[in-house]
């Protein structure tokens, strides 16, 4: 089963060869991602395609810099587009009313889906990708240098290459930490302590205990990684490009 | 290529026959959900299982009484997840920080991903699917029936069962009507002709027209699908969660 085996071997590739991807490899990827659902068949989202390497330099401040930003032969920015449909209706005397947060999610749900075809689909064709959740960050300097008119908010960005480096399987927690059956079964210390067991008790999280000097993994994420002050800075910016792009 | 046919070929499935789907099966699919990717790998979803016909006939009224809402055999309910990860922090002596929307913002696209790779691996075995966008809707009633806990907001549904009807692909606009290289490309009118010419003049559309007595198919989404004032009541609504939930 080629395809299942696609999805469980996924693995965030962050190196990348010299060799180019065609435009043809390319199109593959991009036809796959508009054959996912999207809500109403709208198609409420546009793929922003950087080559050029002057723009991935440009671009890479926004992304902190991180070496597949540059590195990547092709990068594809993801964004909620209400701007195509609403134009498409005042082109035939139709009011649209798509400013508002509802149309909002319908993008954001309609851009990440097609994203993720586009991964899977680059991985069949033997390709590496890497999210980069930077454009949820510093969307506003994104908006600036792709020129994004109003009603577009970049919301997803994957760099994609030929992988130049093989990793393990990054770990997951086990599947049961994540369903529920019926209604939500909310957790407590002692679930929380058999379901992060695994991944509290891996080689690599020692690793980064000591490097991080820090008693455990959760105080890594909160004290060094995803840090309150900043999640709370880059949800204002945020809320303010959804008002500058007219969603709010 | 099996995973690109498996792309190409996705089909919204809304008849079901009445084979259930197997435990192992189902397992399957949500192995494939976890192996995808999620911001800083802390998997910030949860998937809500509903079998119980109970459940979905509970669940019906809010999913419009769409019929695949209690004909199909399982119903996937993709939720933001903030809770698990923060409960976690505070079991572990760390202060999350992930009451605010750019931790929802990781939510929701940790949600849409596992979501996808859901769709995808359950085509690959035979299943069909069918996304209901009305978790976005009426997001507060299925907070209340899945009994979702706060930092925890419902974004992506779908429904899953042995296909019981062969449909065409859908249509959708070329290729290069989403896709811009390196800066955005503005739509104006002949662009938007073009671009749309083909979805405007099928069949399907002409039907429609002519069962909706109006003049376009822009107006048949302005004037009966995506209304203006439902999409702001709605938008209200989506807020109103937001705030309730503890992201704003």
């Amino acid at each position: 089963m080629e395809t299942l085996k696609t999805l469980l071997n996924h693995k965030t590739i962050r190196k990348y060869t010299a060799r180019d991807i065609s435009e043809a490899t390319l199109y593959q990827i991009l036809e796959a991602a508009t054959r996912g659902s999207t809500t109403g068949n709208m198609q409420l989202y546009s793929i922003l395609i950087t080559r050029d390497q002057d723009m991935k330099e440009k671009l890479a401040p926004f992304h902190f810099n991180q070496a597949m930003a540059t590195s990547a032969p092709v990068i594809l920015t993801f964004c909620a587009d209400l701007n195509r449909f609403s134009k498409w209706c005042e082109c035939r005397d139709a009011k649209p009313g798509y400013d508002n947060m509802q149309a909002f999610m319908w993008g954001v749900i309609d851009a990440v889906i097609a994203a993720q075809n586009a991964c899977v689909a680059a991985e069949a064709l033997g390709l590496g990708i890497c999210w980069l959740g930077t454009v949820t960050y510093n969307t506003s300097d994104f908006i600036n240098i792709l020129k994004l008119p109003k009603l577009v908010v970049p919301v997803a960005c994957i760099t994609l290459g030929y992988p130049n480096e093989t990793p393990e399987l990054t770990d997951r927690l086990p599947v049961e930490a994540v369903i529920h059956s019926e209604t939500y079964f909310d957790y407590d210390l002692s679930r929380i302590n058999e379901l992060y067991k695994i991944k509290e008790n891996l080689e690599f999280t020692k690793r980064l205990l000591e490097e991080n000097n820090l008693p455990n993994l959760a105080r890594i994420f909160t004290e060094k990684r995803y840090k309150k002050a900043d999640n709370e800075f880059f949800s204002e910016k945020f809320m303010e490009v959804l008002k500058n792009q007219g969603f709010l």
